[in-house]
């Protein structure tokens, strides 16, 4: 069997948050299995709004798009609730696995209903819609927001507690499984396990094994219907103008 | 009752298409009302597949976002099926109006059941998805293709021929309202409802009406929970590098 | 553009109540849009139960069968949750609006799920059947009772607590935009506008303001299907029976 | 075990037709059931449209409401399709079975999925509503209607062809049951039942069979919540204009 | 009218409780019907898991394939939200009701909604499953457990207290009638009823008066499709094995 | 990484089957991963109706009970649309999966609708109720049968001609992806795949990959809620009757 090399891609452009995932992946990843994280050139910083998602996707795209680097077998889409996922499955020739359809897609094999806690409460609704059209919405007991923002999860007391309170919500909603819904936090995932007695799902290690299953199984992306390939078209992925980029608020 | 400065977003780089879609929403409008036009100067020359989808919402946003014309009251966006009206209500401090969700909710008015025609068959999912999340899918009965691309509409005859032929699918498969579903095909809207009998909704004059209709009621979108003002970060709109832009194939 | 003249049906026989529910269309109507009221000549005297329901949705369409005023461009039916919208659709060729499915449509428009605070908890069920039938039930959150009834509307200081109180419950079930599920209450919806920072939908003005824009588009009712003119057979819209006329205990 | 006494309405005006809707229901009953038929004394000579069925909704409370013969433990209401048994709950004291959700009850126990055939195409939706609302649609596979009214079921030849042919699509549709959806036509059915070897579940049979195992059972409708007895108000429930009644096209 | 012979099988092999289940029967029988209980030869104590719904799935199937008693016309199959209704429907020659779908079908009848109280919280998930592949678990507003195994029944005052506390949870949850989730608890029944004030439908007794309907009607299971009778092929009932039977834990 | 010893239980007794499918597994399984065949010491010889699927489920959960070979880590269940995994899942206390989900669960991955092809259409609803509780029921676009039953499938050109016809119509139906909905089959798999162009899930393959994803992430069922031990009991899975055992028609 030959090795898989995935590239796992971060929603947003915070390079240490692409190290974690990494690092995720890599535990969660089969002895011959290669992981490369990259991270989108442009793009918010974290994703935490529909905007965020959408612009995270376009550079998402852009980053694949323009990868200049080693071949790979298949894409992990590290963004918990981000939106892009058939965009990369049309732009690109081998399997692609999102972390939300990942997670809810295990979770569904371990118990009847799962619940998926994330960070802040805007976020679930996003989080709803993408395990709906993913196709495994009907089992998910409810999507908790911990009232956490990506980058507030560094103090891992307070992200700790948060999680713990919102998992209990999820199991109160008949969760028998708790998705994490959220990249970067695979210390957390043994915590809630130990102290709910439920079993977590981390969706960077869930999307490792579907990739490396996928590739395994020689599947990929069916190019019938929606995810044909796009259009040969005119299409501008950066403007004209020429002021600099830069952060800035919307 | 004061005038309605409305904005019109085209989701492609077309000029021309920005043009048409103009027309029709002015056509459309009340007398007190005032339609402007905005193309992106980045994104896609037409939107049929989800990469260009995803490509197109961030640079609708973009363009929306960087924006420094007169005070406008509404915005309507005019891409049939694309992605990015959430991402513009959390922008934008003015109700916003998608054409695929306002041509189904008028459509919901006029008959039991409801059908889309389109144009590639490649778009009908996207529609469905983006019908089923604004909460209008319930009463669609069919969303049908007629296999021609949005730049291949210029035809008058062929395009007349596959949108009839597209029609009486819907209309077997239990329509009683046609949706047409794309931007700038207003001369078609009549021509289809001629010939099948059957009321005919162009997206464009119906978001323009909704628009209308919510400004002159002082109504605006939710700031609480999902659409919420994006958080204050870090967000780069564009790459820093330098390579110059243009068309391409992804 | 022509003027709109739109008669606005009251559900029951309580002239107040048409006059009341006239203000609050006028009040959204455009500058060029007439609305007249009509009481129907019999019915309950307040529409709060099915059989209320279906007393009522038969009497409305006696009282726009009979109707000999001038003409009229649409019909705006002001019974929160009640029946009789399809009869309507198929007796007028005008384009008809329920002021149930009329807030709905808007509120979809203004966040991603709504909720609706209506007068009895009875009335609920009816509700959200109706939202459901009309194609635009997914997107609620929750329909919640007051524990007022509709005559009981008068004490606004208990109207107004008991509103606000239920469209709490309804905020926490996940609502994002409010409807005021009754009609005639116009004072109330900046109360609770302002009081919870939500945007709240009247039925009326929302579905004054759908029948302007399907007026000013041209658009009716599809004929084609569910909504052709019922078939000519004898009916008989009165009993022969020459005992009097007059309120009734069921 | 006492006897039971079922109240059978028509929904419509034809005497004829409550005569051979009686004759059904006494075909069906038990030997200690006794079946009394109800026509109500004003309404369409025939319910084949919303508005028809409307109309027959509040004639038949109101021949209900009127009634007074003898009493009775139970209410079958014979219009397949038909509204208006909400309203009867709330009316009177005893079980009401509507033969539309009858036949799908008990056609549930019998396959996997059921199909409906009925007269006019007109009248499919409103029956796929009824079946929705009263919790058995999700097994239902197709409503197929015949192009017959219901006025033209004299012909039995034509009939059972235009059953036979609408049957046939039902049970394409995934049919392993057939329910005839229009009252009165017990002879139809064995003869469908013969062609096509399916099970087919009379209406009015199935609906006083039901009644008769609730009244068995000591079950009425519940009086918490949705069929409260109506608020004690004033209700017109015919109109002081002294015109006289007739029959009238709308 | 000839009368009805019914077969109830229990779901476990507890006798005591197929001669209580036979007890609530015959008290629901019509005067014409004559019920015999049938206990599985083998299968679990007590049905409270998938493993034990399971196992009694296939004792049923077994003690009816070589039952070798006097003719029967029906088949009811007492084991509340247990498996083995379709493989039943297959097997034999005459109408086969299971109590979890006929107590649902009752109480949809009584109320707009249901919801249904049951013994430990794990049989809830089963339940509901049972409910939706019915076909009725649309109106079920919750199904709610008690804590109590099957085997903890007989204490009737923690029984009752327990059974009328889950029976308000699903009161608040929507329910206007109740189900009792449990066979052979006849007598819990009137006291639930009583001091909630809901109509509570007990599963085995609405079993019994489907099936005498459906006897009644001459209606029997459909062949054509899911249904038909098993291909004839090599099973083995039980194992080759020679090691004795007996009470095991898994 | 410890290498993976999963036990693959065919649904029925005929141990070429089982071979089978123990092959498509191997081949399908990573190089640390080892495969052991269960072949029932009873149930049906072929499962193909719910008679056999519930005589299967018992039978496999008797066998993995009595199982006394070496540990193993997962359990994978190969049979197609059959009953059992929530039991075994309660049984064991390794992740099972369940080869009709697990195909389901990666088709999700590699299109927007995928459809399923299996042998006697009177399999079809049975296929669709597992999909449909296993939550991945929503993508699904068909469901299509082929005529021919498990042990016809010895014919490979009739096979193949079937299988093919079958898929076409799924495609037709809206799958872009497509499931091999029996065990055994693996030589198919390419066939369908190289003359449609659409990528094609075998369910045996599937489930290893993700029984290996399981456990290499040390996840496995959850006991909170419906999975947990069944309790302990009294259960008798063998009759006390003498009679031999032997194939039977039931």
């Amino acid at each position: 069997m030959r090795n898989v090399r995935i590239v796992v891609t971060n929603c947003n452009t915070t390079r240490e948050m692409t190290e974690e995932i990494v690092r995720g992946a890599r535990a969660a990843a089969g002895p011959g299995t290669a992981v490369t994280g990259l991270t989108p050139a442009w793009g918010p910083e974290s994703a935490e709004s529909w905007l965020d998602s959408y612009l995270s996707a376009t550079a998402v795209m852009d980053a694949l798009r323009t990868y200049d680097g080693p071949p790979y077998d298949a894409v992990v889409m590290a963004g918990f609730g981000e939106h892009g996922r058939e965009g990369v499955r049309e732009l690109v020739d081998v399997p692609v696995v999102d972390i939300t359809e990942a997670a809810a897609h295990l979770a569904c094999l371990l118990g009847r209903r799962y619940g998926v806690v994330t960070t802040l409460e805007r976020s679930c609704g996003q989080i709803e819609d993408s395990l709906e059209l993913a196709g495994v919405g009907r089992n998910c007991a409810a999507v908790v927001g911990t009232g956490l923002g990506v980058l507030d999860l560094g103090d891992s007391g307070r992200t700790q507690a948060a999680f713990l309170a919102a998992a209990e919500r999820a199991r109160q909603a008949g969760a028998e499984v708790l998705v994490l819904g959220c990249a970067g936090m695979t210390g957390l995932q043994r915590t809630v396990e130990d102290k709910l007695g439920l079993p977590v799902v981390d969706g960077v290690g869930a999307a490792v094994k579907l990739a490396e299953g996928l590739v395994g199984l020689g599947l990929t992306t069916s190019r019938a219907g929606s995810f044909a390939k796009p259009e040969p078209k005119g299409r501008t992925w950066r403007p004209a103008r020429t002021d600099g980029p830069g952060p800035s608020v919307p």
